[in-house]
């Protein structure tokens, strides 16, 4: 993914340093795209019963790391006040979506692989928002 | 909208009250679609780098807001902490937003417009989070 | 919504007629939150394995006609030849799921309401092709 | 990204090739922040008034692509009208960002990768559209 050198073609300046920003929106693009993929699964799964709630949060997550790789995907005109407040709802989103995954672990390989990108995605964010004072 | 009839028609509990969450999904729709035109509309306007930022926190608030409409639209396997850092996520981006409308409302009407669409959002978001315990 | 009043407030020539252009945006951004919510509303019914096809294609719909309501929602830089093809993929993607919802009407009532929408949609979204040289 | 794995581990059967699906997701995706991420860094050029059409061209990419992604990623309930239908408004969008963009390539290192990742885009979605009878 050109990622990286997009950020580095960015005319102005950035306020947050290049490569973290990189790395987070390369994690939430990764993980809107798992959940995606994962709610997908646990709808072909037989005990489809007890998976409610993990496509549920699956959706969620989905939508939630989604938009927040588009706010950190721009450095225009940046507001620090709702880049903390995305990454914060963000973080929440793969935590809880992580925990849901993570007891399906067992049975699904795609709640396995799910629940381990949405932690990754929750540290990388955390990094993150801890840069922004 | 039937956002209302969709939300009596869910066969399980709802742990909000349904009229203020229909508010809240109708508020946030609406919101989406107004920064979306109103980005738009900036991007045909004469004195156009005087409105960078506005198209910028337009863009932010369009993507915040939809995505919290589809969060708020689900019932199923629901969770509090990411209900409440989403629509703290959507009155952030709304305050943000509205703010810089407001500061070209006086030349574009579009701009204000959506300054008071995402100030009306802002305020049905906040009632909303006040709900969640 | 004043999805008519930030058309009429945009500042250069729109190339279809205004009035199509707010009755399809309005019923695409009507349809995407109705097939989001109809997802959810299945995700909780008693007999959910009648319905797995049922959810994947209200969550493709919901995604289709959240898109085409952007697209729709945008004048500058008018491409007739991506407004054409994204209001062809909303068409096809409201037939669809308009078909699989109509299948359980007389069981759910949110799958009623999702294929009259959806139905409704693909009918206004028409109109508009129709005009699109 | 996992993309592949989770493919692999998805526990139905897939109607289409699993390695041309895995790579154009990959590539929607990709193309999808790249075109959010050229939008932004065309609104901090100097010369913004000559990029309005090229900002347009980027965010409906961006939304197409980034819904393609989703469809591709589902594989439950499949409906091949409806995968069809997108991926040809994909290439659409893909053709004419990537045009607007290269017309813009040697003054601006952001267009230029653009342009690139659309070109690459339409043509493993292309590719895929062939598969699809």
């Amino acid at each position: 993914m050109p990622v990286r050198e997009m950020i580095d073609a960015y005319p102005a300046e950035i306020n947050l340093d290049r490569g973290m920003i990189a790395d987070a929106v390369q994690a939430t693009i990764e993980c809107a795209q798992t959940c995606t993929a994962c709610a997908d699964a646990c709808l072909s799964e037989d005990q489809l019963e007890q998976l409610r709630k993990c496509i549920r949060s699956d959706l969620d997550c989905a939508d939630i790391c989604g938009t927040t790789a588009r706010v950190l995907s721009r450095h225009t005109g940046y507001d620090a006040n709702i880049t903390r407040a995305q990454l914060q709802a963000c973080i929440q989103a793969c935590h809880s979506c992580g925990e849901e995954c993570e007891a399906h672990a067992g049975k699904h390989e795609h709640c396995r692989i799910c629940a381990q990108t949405c932690r990754r995605c929750a540290e990388v964010c955390q990094s993150l928002l801890e840069q922004i004072s």
